[in-house]
């Protein structure tokens, strides 16, 4: 590390004096300041490069800097940077094709928004407009943006501040390892989970609901892969009580898990699907809401009331394009399964096995969590201060890890190496190594 | 016009297919197919050329494809695409600092966010917690945009369908020309706006309202400028009773009203400001909150409880420093300024000279509405059938034009020559002598 140069003082600068952050007090931020990034390294002012196990906000699957695709928004950018929505424009059609290869049958219109957030406006809307209904269903441990709707469909912290919108109701998802449930198993888990669902589906009044969102497997909550069955079991209840299921694939869909969109591994079909993040691994702000023939349908000769000016911007278009037939070229929705069963999964669980601090391992993919607890027995969490310290570890090891609350999300682009993984590996084997003896 | 080129005919095929619409019917479209776009012309795969006099969607302040602006996305493309928001990156200061150049005295934050939408939510959001109450007044002559909050803030239409926030009432603003409160004066309406609009804040608790939520100019609802001293009324009202002002230049800002923003003339400084659009043209979508001192202050050591995976994008970030120093360096806001008192105001002026259906013509800068009427002395709208007529003529004149209701708003991009201006006239005069006709 040396001091940062001319232009990493001014970022930090101009940052500090002028920057608002998100989800923060402003007078305490330390930001790292980035000079530069490729694959699956960021480069910082200060000469250091780090290996990012984050992918950014989990967003960049791809990697930074892939040249088709940076070379595709610059190609965009001196061809129509921007253009109406009302207009059509091949960009937006191919984008939309694009996204449509990996969706499930029975898909073939896409609503493009600005990003994760709007797009889960989007799809609550057109279940409210189809069914006539008001209510929407979500889970307590869930993360779905940070506007009216979506942040009070949201369980987590963020929702209590926010709880301008009405109509939400929240239940509990599985969670074997800290079940609610009081069940002893990941089969029972899921049954109770279901059961639970339904008690509350009825209490609220089934015809009440408009919709059931759920992120495929609840991400920023703790990578929760549902129980096998779980997922196929709510879409039963949505039929049985003439709900609509959106499935919320922002952050898993799109090669994360392993596949091109998480509920690929859990035979269930939606009604919407919302994406954003991967889709273009955020080069340009985009997110979109897939919407079933059904859905669709309703809106042929009705006007649906949502919209926004830069739904299906031409330069985020142009990204979303080059993004999906680069990881179809590279095969790179393969290396994250690959990855995922052949190194991760292995590798994570030797960490388990070695540090009495990784109270679970879960996840696919390149999407996986590790639970640190201060005791294996009682699970209780691992503290902030000690996570701050195992943060700061990491980042002294050269890895930009992410960190939330008593866990590490194991989350780097779907282009990591086995090299790659062995580097990270053995930095959280050092950190987990500090950690369990501070415990 | 010929017939559209192959990749016309794909764009048209695919949008057709898979492309879901705002605000639309799906079953009923026939897009425009845009092919490119210069400076005020748009290009369409027809062989056709539009000169733009809707600016789209009122975004392109800056003209389509500056060059400034497309080298500096391509550049940043090519350095560092997308960065997350809780790190420091140079072309995010860099953008911050720009803006803030041109906002009034006691700013120095910005909260970057992916358009229009999201940063009133995030206005309100901050509005909320700093006062700890409830309450958002906003107009009915309004649009803030399709989530959540901002949609049920909004007044138009596009609210009924989308109520699901709570804490949102509505006054009428002034609006001389259809005066909701029997004035016969502009002077008078002023008066009587900020007199109906105090009687609401009182009338629902003062000490319940957090914020008022105004577009400085009112855009789609009808370019509705403000009677001199209103804006300033409010701002008095807003003091008196403790309630944070915010100003909407989403459309209004970045020179579309001849200043920088709208409010450089009406003597009021607010507490929050929101933009999107003109800041960077909508080349890559941003938007933002210009945070007065008072308002950041409170988050120094206090949680903000907001935020978004692409706030403060580099790409965007570039497009905003890009943008803001091309009409800085071009005397763009300077041109716009003068076709509207040199050219647009008298050009106008004679058209409604000329033809009985102009009702009223009303603007600055290059933000103007002509609003059509079937009768001079009822000042009944002329209707959809007859408004649909008007804008296939306009078109087939070679204009693009922005229809609204019983309006056309005549919004060019702020680069607008007086020859442009001159055959822009030309066909509204050309049109309204067919609608005179008709009526």
């Amino acid at each position: 590390m040396t001091a940062p140069d001319a232009d990493g003082r001014l970022a930090l600068d101009l940052d500090r004096a002028h920057v608002f952050h998100s989800w923060s007090a402003q007078g305490a931020l330390s930001p790292l300041v980035v000079a530069g990034a490729s694959g699956c390294e960021v480069h910082l002012a200060d000469g250091r490069t780090l290996l990012d196990f984050s992918s950014q906000l989990v967003n960049t699957n791809i990697g930074h800097q892939h040249p088709r695709v940076t070379a595709a928004i610059a190609e965009q950018a001196g061809r129509l940077a921007t253009i109406a929505p009302q207009h059509a424009v091949l960009p937006r059609g191919r984008a939309a094709e694009a996204v449509l290869r990996h969706a499930p049958a029975g898909f073939s219109k896409v609503f493009f928004t600005n990003g994760g957030a709007d797009a889960n406006e989007n799809a609550l809307r057109m279940a409210r407009v189809v069914t006539g209904r008001d209510k929407v269903l979500s889970t307590y441990r869930s993360y779905h943006g940070n506007t009216g709707a979506a942040v009070v469909a949201t369980g987590d912290w963020r929702r209590i501040p926010n709880e301008y919108a009405r109509g939400h109701v929240h239940a509990f998802g599985p969670y074997a390892y800290r079940s609610e449930f009081w069940s002893t198993s990941v089969e029972q888990e899921g049954e109770r989970a279901l059961h639970h669902l339904e008690r509350v589906i009825v209490s609220e009044g089934a015809a009440s609901i408009a919709a059931i969102l759920l992120e495929t497997v609840p991400g920023t909550a703790g990578v929760l892969v549902p129980p096998p069955g779980y997922l196929a079991g709510v879409r039963a209840l949505a039929d049985r009580y003439g709900i609509l299921l959106v499935l919320d694939e922002v952050m898993a869909g799109f090669g994360r898990t392993g596949t091109w969109f998480a509920l690929d591994q859990h035979d269930v079909v939606p009604d919407l699907i919302t994406f954003a993040k991967g889709v273009n691994s955020g080069y340009v702000p985009a997110g979109g809401v897939l919407i079933s023939d059904a859905v669709a349908a309703h809106f042929e000769d009705r006007v649906f009331p949502g919209g926004l000016t830069y739904s299906g911007h031409p330069l985020a278009m142009a990204a979303v394009v080059a993004t999906i037939e680069a990881m179809e070229d590279e095969k790179i929705v393969e290396n994250a399964a690959r990855i995922g069963t052949d190194v991760l999964a292995p590798g994570l669980a030797a960490l388990a096995d070695a540090h009495p601090s990784v109270g679970e391992v879960r996840g696919t993919g390149v999407f996986w969590a590790l639970e640190l607890v201060t005791d294996p027995e009682t699970r209780e969490p691992v503290g902030a201060a000690a996570m701050g310290a195992l943060k700061a570890e990491l980042l002294g090891l050269g890895l930009l890890p992410f960190v939330q609350d008593n866990r590490i999300h194991v989350v780097p682009p779907c282009t990591v190496t086995d090299a790659e993984v062995a580097t990270a590996l053995a930095a959280y084997d050092r950190a987990l190594t500090t950690l369990d003896a501070s415990l």
